[in-house]
Protein backbone atom coordinates (compact mmCIF):
# COMPACT_ATOMS: atom_id res chain seq x y z
CA UNK A 1 0.00 0.00 0.00
CA UNK A 2 1.40 3.22 -0.48
CA UNK A 3 2.11 6.48 1.30
CA UNK A 4 -0.19 9.42 1.27
CA UNK A 5 1.88 11.07 0.41
CA UNK A 6 2.93 9.71 -2.89
CA UNK A 7 -0.46 11.00 -4.20
CA UNK A 8 -0.27 13.60 -6.86
CA UNK A 9 -4.24 13.69 -7.90
CA UNK A 10 -7.93 13.50 -7.25
CA UNK A 11 -8.17 9.38 -6.42
CA UNK A 12 -10.56 7.69 -8.43
CA UNK A 13 -10.92 4.23 -8.42
CA UNK A 14 -9.09 2.32 -11.05
CA UNK A 15 -7.00 -1.27 -11.27
CA UNK A 16 -10.29 -2.27 -9.16
CA UNK A 17 -8.77 -0.63 -6.44
CA UNK A 18 -11.64 1.82 -4.53
CA UNK A 19 -8.65 4.20 -4.41
CA UNK A 20 -10.74 6.99 -1.97
CA UNK A 21 -11.39 4.04 0.68
CA UNK A 22 -8.03 3.10 0.21
CA UNK A 23 -6.56 6.65 0.78
CA UNK A 24 -9.48 7.00 3.65
CA UNK A 25 -8.32 3.69 5.45
CA UNK A 26 -5.02 4.49 5.51
CA UNK A 27 -5.99 7.96 7.31
CA UNK A 28 -8.05 6.54 9.93
CA UNK A 29 -5.68 4.33 10.59
CA UNK A 30 -3.30 7.19 11.22
CA UNK A 31 -5.34 9.09 13.42
CA UNK A 32 -6.19 5.74 15.08
CA UNK A 33 -2.58 3.39 14.95
CA UNK A 34 -4.21 0.53 17.35
CA UNK A 35 -6.59 -0.75 14.31
CA UNK A 36 -3.76 -1.49 12.59
CA UNK A 37 -2.43 -4.49 14.91
CA UNK A 38 -3.42 -7.67 12.96
CA UNK A 39 -2.74 -10.96 14.36
CA UNK A 40 -3.47 -14.03 11.06
CA UNK A 41 -4.04 -17.12 12.39
CA UNK A 42 -3.92 -20.67 10.92
CA UNK A 43 -4.05 -24.40 11.70
CA UNK A 44 -2.29 -27.73 10.55
CA UNK A 45 -3.08 -31.25 10.09
CA UNK A 46 -0.89 -34.21 9.48
CA UNK A 47 -2.65 -36.75 7.42
CA UNK A 48 0.68 -39.13 6.66
CA UNK A 49 4.16 -39.26 5.95
CA UNK A 50 4.61 -36.01 4.44
CA UNK A 51 1.62 -34.85 3.68
CA UNK A 52 -0.40 -32.46 5.88
CA UNK A 53 -3.24 -29.96 5.58
CA UNK A 54 -3.10 -26.19 6.24
CA UNK A 55 -6.23 -24.16 6.89
CA UNK A 56 -6.85 -20.22 7.60
CA UNK A 57 -8.35 -18.93 10.26
CA UNK A 58 -10.14 -16.45 11.87
CA UNK A 59 -7.94 -13.46 11.86
CA UNK A 60 -7.66 -10.41 14.50
CA UNK A 61 -7.48 -6.81 12.75
CA UNK A 62 -8.99 -3.17 13.49
CA UNK A 63 -10.17 -3.80 17.57
CA UNK A 64 -12.13 -7.42 16.10
CA UNK A 65 -11.92 -10.77 14.77
CA UNK A 66 -12.83 -11.61 11.02
CA UNK A 67 -14.10 -14.39 9.52
CA UNK A 68 -12.37 -15.12 5.81
CA UNK A 69 -15.05 -15.50 3.32
CA UNK A 70 -14.22 -18.86 2.20
CA UNK A 71 -13.09 -22.21 4.15
CA UNK A 72 -9.57 -22.70 2.57
CA UNK A 73 -7.55 -25.71 3.60
CA UNK A 74 -4.59 -26.02 1.54
CA UNK A 75 -2.72 -29.89 0.90
CA UNK A 76 1.16 -29.97 1.71
CA UNK A 77 3.97 -32.96 0.46
CA UNK A 78 6.69 -33.78 -0.64
CA UNK A 79 7.03 -34.96 -4.46
CA UNK A 80 8.02 -38.58 -5.64
CA UNK A 81 11.99 -37.35 -6.06
CA UNK A 82 11.47 -36.03 -2.17
CA UNK A 83 10.14 -39.66 -1.18
CA UNK A 84 6.29 -38.32 -0.88
CA UNK A 85 3.34 -38.85 -2.56
CA UNK A 86 3.18 -35.17 -4.28
CA UNK A 87 -0.54 -34.52 -2.83
CA UNK A 88 0.22 -30.81 -2.53
CA UNK A 89 3.09 -28.49 -3.35
CA UNK A 90 6.51 -28.42 -0.77
CA UNK A 91 6.05 -26.40 1.94
CA UNK A 92 9.35 -24.04 0.90
CA UNK A 93 7.08 -23.11 -2.74
CA UNK A 94 4.74 -21.59 -0.64
CA UNK A 95 6.63 -19.05 0.10
CA UNK A 96 7.65 -18.01 -3.52
CA UNK A 97 3.93 -17.43 -4.28
CA UNK A 98 3.45 -15.90 -1.01
CA UNK A 99 6.42 -13.36 -2.05
CA UNK A 100 5.11 -12.16 -5.49
CA UNK A 101 1.54 -12.47 -4.00
CA UNK A 102 2.73 -9.58 -1.61
CA UNK A 103 4.27 -7.38 -4.00
CA UNK A 104 1.60 -8.14 -6.44
CA UNK A 105 -1.57 -6.72 -4.25
CA UNK A 106 0.71 -3.46 -2.92
CA UNK A 107 1.40 -3.34 -6.76
CA UNK A 108 -2.46 -2.56 -7.50
CA UNK A 109 -2.83 0.04 -5.08
CA UNK A 110 0.21 1.67 -5.08
CA UNK A 111 -0.88 2.21 -9.14
CA UNK A 112 -4.06 3.15 -8.18
CA UNK A 113 -2.64 5.76 -5.52
CA UNK A 114 -0.25 6.95 -8.88
CA UNK A 115 -3.25 7.23 -11.08
CA UNK A 116 -1.59 4.33 -13.14
CA UNK A 117 -3.74 2.21 -15.16
CA UNK A 118 -2.36 -1.03 -15.28
CA UNK A 119 -3.06 -3.85 -18.00
CA UNK A 120 -0.90 -6.62 -16.64
CA UNK A 121 1.65 -7.60 -14.46
CA UNK A 122 3.52 -11.05 -13.97
CA UNK A 123 6.20 -12.26 -11.58
CA UNK A 124 8.38 -15.53 -11.97
CA UNK A 125 10.29 -16.43 -8.87
CA UNK A 126 12.56 -19.69 -7.91
CA UNK A 127 14.88 -20.62 -5.37
CA UNK A 128 17.54 -22.26 -4.92
CA UNK A 129 18.13 -24.79 -1.83
CA UNK A 130 20.42 -27.38 -1.40
CA UNK A 131 18.98 -30.42 0.56
CA UNK A 132 22.33 -31.58 1.98
CA UNK A 133 20.84 -29.26 5.38
CA UNK A 134 17.77 -31.03 5.35
CA UNK A 135 19.31 -34.34 5.02
CA UNK A 136 21.50 -33.59 7.80
CA UNK A 137 24.71 -34.32 5.29
CA UNK A 138 26.19 -31.44 5.72
CA UNK A 139 26.83 -29.17 8.55
CA UNK A 140 28.03 -26.33 6.14
CA UNK A 141 24.85 -26.23 4.11
CA UNK A 142 22.10 -24.24 5.21
CA UNK A 143 18.14 -26.01 5.84
CA UNK A 144 16.26 -22.98 3.62
CA UNK A 145 17.07 -21.49 0.48
CA UNK A 146 20.27 -20.34 -0.58
CA UNK A 147 18.95 -16.85 -2.89
CA UNK A 148 15.57 -16.66 -4.11
CA UNK A 149 15.07 -14.92 -7.91
CA UNK A 150 12.14 -12.89 -8.82
CA UNK A 151 10.99 -11.13 -12.12
CA UNK A 152 8.29 -8.83 -12.78
CA UNK A 153 7.00 -8.24 -15.65
CA UNK A 154 4.41 -4.80 -15.42
CA UNK A 155 2.44 -3.21 -18.55
CA UNK A 156 0.32 -0.08 -17.84
CA UNK A 157 -0.37 3.66 -19.27
CA UNK A 158 2.91 5.15 -18.23
CA UNK A 159 6.35 5.38 -18.97
CA UNK A 160 8.76 2.40 -18.40
CA UNK A 161 10.55 4.54 -15.31
CA UNK A 162 7.47 5.34 -13.28
CA UNK A 163 6.17 1.31 -13.57
CA UNK A 164 9.34 0.57 -12.44
CA UNK A 165 8.85 2.84 -9.52
CA UNK A 166 5.58 1.34 -8.80
CA UNK A 167 7.03 -2.53 -8.60
CA UNK A 168 10.13 -0.44 -6.68
CA UNK A 169 7.61 0.71 -4.17
CA UNK A 170 5.82 -2.36 -3.98
CA UNK A 171 9.27 -4.43 -2.73
CA UNK A 172 9.45 -1.73 -0.31
CA UNK A 173 6.38 -2.25 1.52
CA UNK A 174 5.87 -5.68 1.40
CA UNK A 175 5.25 -7.22 4.37
CA UNK A 176 6.54 -10.74 3.00
CA UNK A 177 9.79 -9.49 1.53
CA UNK A 178 10.76 -8.24 4.78
CA UNK A 179 10.23 -11.71 6.87
CA UNK A 180 11.61 -13.15 4.13
CA UNK A 181 15.05 -11.17 3.53
CA UNK A 182 15.50 -10.28 7.53
CA UNK A 183 13.99 -12.82 8.87
CA UNK A 184 11.40 -12.70 12.41
CA UNK A 185 11.27 -14.59 15.67
CA UNK A 186 9.24 -17.67 15.53
CA UNK A 187 8.29 -18.89 19.26
CA UNK A 188 7.51 -23.16 19.19
CA UNK A 189 5.27 -25.06 22.27
CA UNK A 190 5.36 -28.22 22.18
CA UNK A 191 2.39 -30.32 23.56
CA UNK A 192 3.16 -33.93 23.51
CA UNK B 1 14.35 -35.68 6.91
CA UNK B 2 16.54 -37.57 9.96
CA UNK B 3 20.05 -37.83 10.35
CA UNK B 4 21.09 -41.95 9.31
CA UNK B 5 23.12 -41.73 12.69
CA UNK B 6 19.39 -41.11 14.23
CA UNK B 7 18.24 -44.64 13.15
CA UNK B 8 17.91 -47.10 15.99
CA UNK B 9 16.40 -49.82 14.46
CA UNK B 10 16.04 -51.61 11.55
CA UNK B 11 13.67 -49.18 9.38
CA UNK B 12 10.39 -50.58 8.15
CA UNK B 13 7.62 -48.42 6.48
CA UNK B 14 5.17 -46.93 9.07
CA UNK B 15 3.58 -43.59 9.66
CA UNK B 16 2.89 -43.53 5.56
CA UNK B 17 7.24 -43.25 5.34
CA UNK B 18 8.83 -45.59 3.13
CA UNK B 19 11.13 -45.48 5.90
CA UNK B 20 13.97 -48.13 4.14
CA UNK B 21 13.41 -46.08 0.70
CA UNK B 22 13.72 -42.55 2.58
CA UNK B 23 17.26 -43.93 4.36
CA UNK B 24 18.26 -44.82 0.87
CA UNK B 25 17.40 -41.59 -0.57
CA UNK B 26 19.67 -39.96 2.06
CA UNK B 27 22.25 -42.40 1.22
CA UNK B 28 22.59 -41.55 -2.26
CA UNK B 29 22.67 -38.32 -1.99
CA UNK B 30 25.13 -38.10 0.80
CA UNK B 31 27.57 -40.43 -2.24
CA UNK B 32 26.22 -37.91 -4.72
CA UNK B 33 25.93 -34.51 -3.68
CA UNK B 34 24.80 -32.48 -6.62
CA UNK B 35 21.19 -34.58 -6.86
CA UNK B 36 20.41 -32.56 -3.20
CA UNK B 37 20.63 -29.26 -5.60
CA UNK B 38 17.01 -28.25 -6.16
CA UNK B 39 15.19 -25.44 -7.37
CA UNK B 40 11.68 -24.77 -6.86
CA UNK B 41 9.81 -22.27 -9.48
CA UNK B 42 6.06 -20.59 -9.41
CA UNK B 43 4.64 -17.89 -11.41
CA UNK B 44 1.66 -15.47 -10.51
CA UNK B 45 -0.53 -13.41 -12.26
CA UNK B 46 -2.67 -10.13 -11.17
CA UNK B 47 -6.08 -10.10 -11.69
CA UNK B 48 -7.36 -7.08 -9.96
CA UNK B 49 -6.35 -4.35 -7.23
CA UNK B 50 -5.15 -6.94 -4.33
CA UNK B 51 -5.92 -10.08 -6.03
CA UNK B 52 -3.61 -12.35 -8.16
CA UNK B 53 -3.18 -15.87 -8.54
CA UNK B 54 0.04 -17.84 -7.77
CA UNK B 55 0.90 -21.29 -9.83
CA UNK B 56 3.47 -23.85 -8.63
CA UNK B 57 5.92 -24.00 -11.81
CA UNK B 58 8.26 -27.02 -12.85
CA UNK B 59 11.07 -27.74 -10.14
CA UNK B 60 14.70 -28.94 -10.83
CA UNK B 61 15.89 -31.10 -8.46
CA UNK B 62 18.10 -34.74 -8.44
CA UNK B 63 19.87 -33.90 -12.12
CA UNK B 64 16.49 -32.99 -13.95
CA UNK B 65 13.19 -31.16 -14.12
CA UNK B 66 9.97 -32.13 -12.46
CA UNK B 67 6.60 -31.57 -13.17
CA UNK B 68 3.97 -31.54 -10.09
CA UNK B 69 0.75 -34.05 -10.44
CA UNK B 70 -1.60 -31.58 -10.16
CA UNK B 71 -1.62 -28.18 -11.74
CA UNK B 72 -1.74 -26.25 -8.70
CA UNK B 73 -3.49 -22.64 -8.90
CA UNK B 74 -4.27 -19.99 -5.33
CA UNK B 75 -6.00 -16.89 -5.36
CA UNK B 76 -4.56 -13.84 -2.94
CA UNK B 77 -6.19 -11.09 -1.97
CA UNK B 78 -6.74 -8.65 0.97
CA UNK B 79 -9.84 -9.31 3.23
CA UNK B 80 -12.64 -6.03 3.02
CA UNK B 81 -10.84 -4.59 6.36
CA UNK B 82 -7.75 -3.93 4.30
CA UNK B 83 -9.96 -2.54 1.33
CA UNK B 84 -9.40 -6.02 -0.74
CA UNK B 85 -12.32 -8.11 -1.82
CA UNK B 86 -10.98 -11.48 0.18
CA UNK B 87 -10.77 -13.59 -3.50
CA UNK B 88 -8.36 -15.90 -1.11
CA UNK B 89 -6.29 -15.85 1.72
CA UNK B 90 -3.36 -12.60 2.20
CA UNK B 91 0.32 -13.15 1.26
CA UNK B 92 1.23 -13.34 4.77
CA UNK B 93 -0.54 -16.14 6.02
CA UNK B 94 0.82 -18.51 3.12
CA UNK B 95 3.75 -18.06 5.49
CA UNK B 96 2.22 -19.22 8.60
CA UNK B 97 1.10 -22.86 6.54
CA UNK B 98 4.23 -22.96 4.61
CA UNK B 99 6.24 -22.79 8.27
CA UNK B 100 4.02 -25.78 9.86
CA UNK B 101 3.62 -27.65 7.07
CA UNK B 102 7.76 -27.64 6.51
CA UNK B 103 8.28 -28.85 9.74
CA UNK B 104 4.93 -31.42 10.25
CA UNK B 105 6.62 -32.94 6.97
CA UNK B 106 9.65 -33.60 8.73
CA UNK B 107 8.28 -34.74 12.25
CA UNK B 108 6.30 -37.69 9.77
CA UNK B 109 9.57 -38.73 8.68
CA UNK B 110 11.67 -38.50 11.60
CA UNK B 111 8.69 -40.41 13.71
CA UNK B 112 9.25 -42.66 11.03
CA UNK B 113 13.28 -43.22 10.73
CA UNK B 114 13.06 -43.43 14.38
CA UNK B 115 10.46 -46.38 14.96
CA UNK B 116 7.44 -44.20 16.24
CA UNK B 117 3.99 -44.62 15.53
CA UNK B 118 2.22 -41.67 14.81
CA UNK B 119 -1.99 -41.27 15.74
CA UNK B 120 -2.11 -37.68 15.67
CA UNK B 121 -0.31 -34.43 15.05
CA UNK B 122 -1.64 -30.51 14.87
CA UNK B 123 -0.40 -27.19 14.92
CA UNK B 124 -1.46 -23.75 15.32
CA UNK B 125 0.51 -20.87 14.25
CA UNK B 126 -0.41 -17.29 14.53
CA UNK B 127 1.60 -13.67 13.69
CA UNK B 128 1.26 -10.57 14.79
CA UNK B 129 1.74 -7.70 12.21
CA UNK B 130 1.46 -3.88 13.00
CA UNK B 131 0.13 -2.55 9.82
CA UNK B 132 1.63 1.35 10.15
CA UNK B 133 5.10 -0.16 8.71
CA UNK B 134 3.00 -1.44 5.30
CA UNK B 135 1.00 1.70 4.78
CA UNK B 136 3.78 3.98 5.48
CA UNK B 137 2.62 5.47 8.68
CA UNK B 138 5.51 4.82 11.06
CA UNK B 139 9.35 4.35 10.59
CA UNK B 140 9.57 2.36 13.31
CA UNK B 141 7.31 -0.26 12.63
CA UNK B 142 8.45 -2.90 10.34
CA UNK B 143 6.73 -4.38 7.43
CA UNK B 144 6.96 -8.03 8.38
CA UNK B 145 5.50 -10.19 11.48
CA UNK B 146 6.81 -9.08 14.21
CA UNK B 147 6.32 -12.50 16.39
CA UNK B 148 5.05 -15.49 15.08
CA UNK B 149 3.83 -18.53 17.94
CA UNK B 150 3.33 -22.19 16.68
CA UNK B 151 2.09 -24.59 19.27
CA UNK B 152 2.35 -27.74 18.28
CA UNK B 153 0.33 -31.70 19.56
CA UNK B 154 1.96 -34.57 19.08
CA UNK B 155 0.47 -37.57 20.08
CA UNK B 156 2.10 -41.76 19.06
CA UNK B 157 3.71 -44.85 21.03
CA UNK B 158 6.24 -43.14 22.48
CA UNK B 159 6.94 -41.44 25.53
CA UNK B 160 6.25 -37.66 25.61
CA UNK B 161 9.70 -36.64 25.92
CA UNK B 162 10.44 -38.98 22.65
CA UNK B 163 7.67 -37.18 21.31
CA UNK B 164 8.75 -33.63 21.97
CA UNK B 165 12.25 -34.23 20.16
CA UNK B 166 10.55 -35.52 17.07
CA UNK B 167 9.03 -32.06 16.68
CA UNK B 168 12.23 -30.51 18.03
CA UNK B 169 14.10 -32.20 15.17
CA UNK B 170 11.42 -31.54 12.70
CA UNK B 171 11.80 -28.15 13.95
CA UNK B 172 16.20 -28.36 13.43
CA UNK B 173 15.76 -29.55 10.24
CA UNK B 174 12.93 -27.68 8.43
CA UNK B 175 13.62 -25.33 5.39
CA UNK B 176 10.62 -22.82 6.18
CA UNK B 177 12.27 -22.05 9.68
CA UNK B 178 15.44 -21.59 8.61
CA UNK B 179 14.57 -18.75 6.14
CA UNK B 180 11.79 -17.17 8.02
CA UNK B 181 14.10 -16.60 11.20
CA UNK B 182 17.68 -16.82 9.57
CA UNK B 183 16.20 -14.47 6.20
CA UNK B 184 17.30 -14.96 2.70
CA UNK B 185 19.05 -12.89 -0.11
CA UNK B 186 16.22 -12.21 -2.43
CA UNK B 187 16.99 -10.57 -5.97
CA UNK B 188 14.14 -8.36 -7.60
CA UNK B 189 14.40 -7.67 -11.67
CA UNK B 190 11.62 -5.18 -12.93
CA UNK B 191 11.10 -5.05 -16.79
CA UNK B 192 8.68 -2.22 -17.60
Amino acid sequence: MPQVAETRREPVPMNGVDTPVLLATINAVGAQPELAKFTFRASQKWIAGTHSQGRFETFFGAGTNHDHKHDVVYDFDHPPVLTGRDNGPTPVEFLLIGLTGCIMAGIGNIAAARGVQLTEVTARVEGDIDLQGILGLSKEVRNGYQKIRVSFDIKGDAPAEKLRQIVEQGRARSAVYDVLTNGVPVEIEIKA
